[in-house]
């Protein structure tokens, strides 16, 4: 039998047997291992085999075809909790290539064989490009501190590095994952710093982007309709006029805010706790290396990171991620109120608002024909509650933490990029499906502001509020027009009517 | 090239081309095609080849080897929305299997022709035993009624019922998705029970046995430190003793009460809304429909499901999620607070309270050495920050329901299953890594208890109150023992002191 | 200077003080004194004289015209948060003055001096009724135990025990507040005890008789409605028809099932603390006293009260209080749900939706004549908002419980109560100023159901889907009604059209 | 009868008629009518009498001591939620007064008359002093808009007005409360003018400077205690060292953040929606009121507001008090932290941590003589609880506006100067009732630090991590020290363990 159908044969045996936690060796990860093949797979051993690794507390078998060693095996053991779904989230894993390639150039500065230092850029490097996702198989429900995961980095680069250089994986040998993928570090610096690190790349490719695209498509759409007077409504009920570009002009302002706000949350992201070791005191660091580890990583992203000018807070709090938590849970209102307000200018189509036609984008109703749903409206909705709910989570999770460190940080970190990913995705799908598609029912509009009731407000410097108001109820009790009700009242002339009641005055201030 | 190797060909390709969203014939989806053998697979053409199907919206390529349909690809394209963790759970996929068997039963009764009917049934099986899980790519922020995913059910239904038929797939004939599959149903009625499906099951099949278990043990451990007298602590300060046994009975009632609560909230759980179809009318399905399938789905499942007997409600609020979401919310707080009284207890080993020895699973600390974490309290306080998180995005779901449907389904479900699951899970590893190996330090216990200061509570009825005071602020202001201070300030000797203060007589009401 | 005048005087003298902070001797309080003269106020010195009281901190002047000691004054001076709307919430008094009463009472059973226990009944039971409001100047945000509320009552019984037996105020003789008020009970049980009844009574007067009142205008609308035919609204557009009656009916159902989930929640309520005194062990009292407590308080209340199984529970959780809450917070979405859609329903006169008419309660614009707006689902909607974020407070309270005792008690009762009493305050002026008065516009419903493309769904038997889905979409496109362009696709005739298209036959199955 | 009985017959009177709602004529109100006499009450009939006003619904009585009219009372009737705790915030009405006085200058010089100017800008700054607050009885849980609480403030700056100029209250004359005191403003643009006025004095006045108190008095602490080298404690486990003055930088860091967060929130607080009028557009104002009124606002408040570059959004979202909710949010994850590591350090005396001496303020317990509780972390943790649940309701507020306007404003402010107030407050409190008491237990912390084995880390470079690892483990299980099992184990001698142990030396990088 050869190898692809010894795979093969492997994944359906696997099949077999579900279960809802990651077995050893199996994973996410199981799976994935033949998607995502590993460079030079080839020199692991066969699928079935296992080799021993050890950590202080033991033996333990890890697959041959993983970089990741003993202390990864053990806590897929210990916290067989969620299943595959709750995976550490693979930005905060590129996230930490980031960090372990710094961290060894700076190494290196300070005296780290060149030789291994380069072998751990090198694979830092691949982990920072999800070259080895599949080798990160923990889950976000471990310890709170997130050192099974730093371990599984510095295990997965370690023996990628030994792999590099030729060595035996699981030797630990000429790279040691303690001594020297971790030299310097802690998991309580560095899961902070990846951490940090994760949501600032993540809010600048995938959140931004994707606000600044729905601003541009809801700018573009207030212009286009800048000169479609529509009626205003207030209480959900019938109000004074307006255009709908200025209706529109409001959205554009909520995401241009919304944007503004996740900015200023920024400053505190960018603060790097590489640097602070155990307890916040850089302890078996050197003197220098929180601020060069921040200086490579920012050149490394990009990003203006500095070192965090307190490593105590860095570690024990995690304020700045409820503070960018808070910006988004702000943009989860913003878009709410936006994508209700434009599916209820769309319903209908008869029996509706009806003042805007939305995209049809897919089949609406198996026993409706014709029927069309503002599906990008409920979509990016549910995002904004979820958003709202993982506020709540991020808030709990950083109002619990304990003297010298905050252990809810994996679960902080995964809900801050849950939002920041599912605003940002949503922002583009909205736009692209909805927003950049959406059509001014004008014929609707007109009619609906002609018929209103509250133009009758022009009318009060002519006639005063009074009668004003008269003409109103009058017209209102017998379902007829402003104008007819007007002239019958005897109050005015059709013509003064035409000339006071115009719409057009009613934009803005004199 | 043989067919393994292919498969193999393809997965490394597919590694080239990673992308936010799933791409219609990728998915979760990708990589499971090759765990989970669909039946009759060899039927399908080869990876690389595609076949047309079309919905109202026009024709679309299909994968050959996927047996969704057009709207289901229709909807890969609209909701490039947070990728492949995001995908639309599992139990709701489970759940639709049972209920479309359900109802292809029922809709025998009704007269649809049994050997379609049969296909179905056996189809659904299929799905209800997860053996057809990648073939459900959809996430969940799509449109608010899941209509989508219903498509996608009845589209692999149809499809895996042709094949079992030995028609051609994408052809609609002799099982259509809509004519038979969704027979006598609407989106708007099948989502909402298989939410209620999905949920009730999970509920028994997970969280219910993790609470038990988690129960059991603490009760266990209750009974086993039931002699031991230990300091009680009020206000996080020394306050009179209590035994160890009788501060776990505490969070036993807890969890007990738990349970209760969750189980109160199950009757709404178990009512149904099938048979309300499109508004909550049955408009379209028969007399008796609701009442039949919702037996069906009791008899399949073991639990006592009954047709709702509002369908309007029912479709258009999930007030019993909200509410179920709500026992769970009541749940993390108790088990938050459990799992910090025991990382609080067992601090240490010098300088905490350390009256537990809780179990070492991992090691700690790669600088410290012996440093031995609460990792599973970690790992517990974690999902009960983020259940209480889920409850609130299930709270603004629930409460933005319009007219006769609410459009937040997907994700409340998504956030109850999310919650139960974890939940159920924490509670299993929990109890399983922590709570059975936590050992008493009765050494550490008795120390503290006899040093402390609150047992001259015992000497107000022979000394009076304003003496005993005397005693504890002398004794706390000298360091010096309650016994030595008594002595000392001459208000009694050492034999009435060891007879009057007696922590063993202080454990209980006279 | 006569008495009237001199009270005059003082409340002068008082303004000219005005202070964030109640300092001791005015308070809610200050002017309060005038209103609810507390009995044998003559027997009180002169508003402008001070005695002097002590606690173990030392001495302190407490003003001569109030009931309360040392230990309150301390407290309003080492509690300066918030000012007079953040006072310790009046429910919270009367529940302590049937607690004290009750345990006097169990007291002379066991022992008490009878003069000593009437007396205290006596006081007691006017600090039920409220009589003595204004001595009850504290804050919420004090010690998390609600030790000085619980002291703040003892030495108010205390004072008017004395005074009640002719004696000194301020002597603690011959009624002590602790030795006697306070006998066999601490506030670590006497909180929580008044908690539950405070909570237990609000449900019981405002909150289930308004969702009662609700539940019956709503059920009394669905059946006065029920024949008049309206379109439905899925995902806020157009749908098949229901009656109003139908829709109505799925209010009533969520108002009917928040009371059984508020019912669902009273077993733990009904469970109290009292008996457990410092820890939860019962040191301090006598056996039986718990439940001869818990069984007067049933008595004096009529609710069925019973002593708690778990003392350690009852004082160091209150799942109870966040499983309430959790009732409260479903309630919050169902009411949020009924309110938006009466709004939305109501909307218009000219432009909205326009099938309701909401009664018309106050002016709604000074600008615009005839505006009304539906303020009453404003109110309501507010108001869930609010139990929604009081919930996650009490949430996050109920989570953060340490050892023997939680000490967010305070807080956690004042959120319950307020929702409690907002929810059924709400709930009976949205019934009566809104519910009550609902009219449908019978005409508007008419037009808009007739008008619907949805009705073409009745075709489908007739002349099939594809055919019945032209109809609608050239109509659609057309503006045009279904019957015209049916007959002018020349698919039927208009007979056949009015034979087939009934919408009174598309209200149920069939 | 003279005057001051007729007052007190009329509290008795009142006091017979207990109510949920405030009636006309009591209210905040009616005790407070006696404290705060407003200017020229003589010229106001008796207590008894009323007269009549009217708005566009009919005629309704208005107590004579009273400056409100029709509108006001009838909100009274309509509005019966919640009670007198529920009133609309001073702040709001105070700020509503600051703008009605801008607002009146402003119109004059755009012609109104510069008598009534005049009269409406010294009634409206006693609205803002204060002095007027009895006449404001309506509750927040009105119209969603605030336009009931800016009609009461009309009615009284008119009413006051015409005392002013010695007309007839009531008459409307010469001082319109529509046409004059709310001129060219609308209910809908004046609201949440005055939210964002209220919101950034309360800022600035009691969150920002309660902070600052707090953050200077945890800065003097951290330099106080720069030289106490303690343990560190991670996972709540043992550490390495850290010196108490570091531990306590980061709470000053979190604090300073704190700071910096809020104020980050600030320029779209200092955005004033008036000028924007009814919708949005500014109809009915004057082209520069807008501009001129923000300046007037800015100079009256010495803070830098400036109008609204977008009315639509002002009007429509409030996600700027969203976001400034969200910064109290994140304060209020701060300052829990750091209240709960200050009594968890301060615990004990004898079985806790110990580390810290918090300041007695108030007896503990009745039953045990000596406890002391750290009531000022309690009531601080209390209120950070509340700011979380408050944010939500702010949170489900922001997100549920509604086509041109946002209609949950007055709860949304309600919780907005709610959170500020507490926090403020809280922070004061806590700064001078502990934390500028704290004292180091110098001797426990090192006891504590020179017992633990986490000084064993600093054998590793000489010893090796494996030997080091060997002493720490033998020495926790022989309960015994370092030094000792160091030397038994012969690893090393007593000199050398001197030399290298030296926790001064861990407190940095090298």
């Amino acid at each position: 039998m050869d190898r692809a159908l010894r795979l093969l044969a492997r994944s359906r045996l696997l099949s077999r047997n579900p279960g809802s936690a990651p077995s050893p060796g199996l994973g996410l990860g199981g799976p994935a291992v033949l998607l995502l093949r590993p460079p030079n797979a080839a020199r692991m051993a066969s699928q079935n085999s296992f080799r021993i690794e050890y950590d202080t507390f033991g033996e333990l078998k890890v697959p041959n075809d993983k970089y990741y060693g003993a202390q990864t095996v053990r806590s897929t053991m210990n916290f067989k909790i969620g299943g595959m779904t709750e995976r550490m989230p693979i930005p905060v894993i590129k996230a930490f290539g980031i960090l372990k390639r710094a961290a060894a150039e700076v190494n290196q500065d300070y005296g780290l064989d060149p030789k291994i230092a380069n072998a751990i850029m090198k694979a830092a490097d691949e982990v920072a490009e999800g070259k080895l996702n599949d080798h990160f198989p923990l889950v976000v429900w471990q310890t709170g501190s997130g050192t099974q995961t730093n371990m599984n980095v510095n295990e997965v680069i370690s023996n990628r590095s030994i792999e590099i250089l030729g060595g035996e994986l699981g030797s630990k040998k000429p790279v040691h994952p303690n001594d020297h993928v971790n030299k310097s570090q802690s998991s309580n610096d560095t899961f902070p710093t990846a951490m940090h690190i994760a949501a600032a790349i993540e809010v600048h490719e995938v959140l931004l982007p994707g606000l600044q695209k729905l601003h541009d498509a809801l700018e573009a759409k207030s212009k286009e309709f800048d000169q479609i007077i529509k009626i205003g409504r207030t209480h959900t009920q019938d109000a004074v006029p307006l255009t709908l570009g200025q209706e529109f002009s409001g959205y554009v302002q909520q995401v241009k805010y919304a944007t503004t706000r996740i900015k200023a949350a920024m400053p505190r992201i960018y603060e790097l706790a590489a640097g602070g070791t155990a307890v916040g005191t850089g302890l078996n660091t050197r003197i220098g290396f929180a601020e060069k580890v921040a200086a490579k990583v920012a050149a490394l992203t990009g990003l203006p990171f500095v070192t965090a000018p307190n490593k105590f807070e860095a570690l024990a709090a995690h304020d700045a991620l409820v503070e960018l938590s808070g910006a988004m849970n702000t943009t989860a209102c913003s878009l709410m109120k936006i994508a209700n307000d434009i599916r209820f200018l769309g319903s209908g189509p008869r029996s509706g608002l009806g003042e805007l036609i939305l995209p049809e984008n897919e089949p609406g109703s198996s026993i409706m024909p014709g029927k069309v749903n503002p599906t990008q409206c409920e979509a990016m909705t549910m995002v904004a509650a979820q958003v709202m709910g993982n506020h709540v989570a991020v808030t709990v999770g950083g109002s619990n933490g304990h003297f010298e460190l905050n252990v809810f940080k994996p679960m902080m970190i995964k809900n801050v990029l849950h939002s920041a990913r599912l605003l940002g995705d949503a922002s583009v799908s909205f736009t692209e499906n909805c927003v950049v598609g959406i059509q001014a029912n004008t014929e609707r509009i007109s009619k609906l502001m002609n018929e209103s009731l509250m133009l009758v407000t022009a009318l009060n410097p002519h006639i005063g509020y009074d009668k004003a108001a008269k003409i109103a109820k009058t017209a209102h009790k017998n379902g007829s027009t402003l104008k007819a009700t007007a002239i019958e009242l005897g109050y005015l002339t059709a013509e003064q009517f035409d000339e006071w009641v115009k719409p057009k005055d009613m934009l803005g201030p004199k």
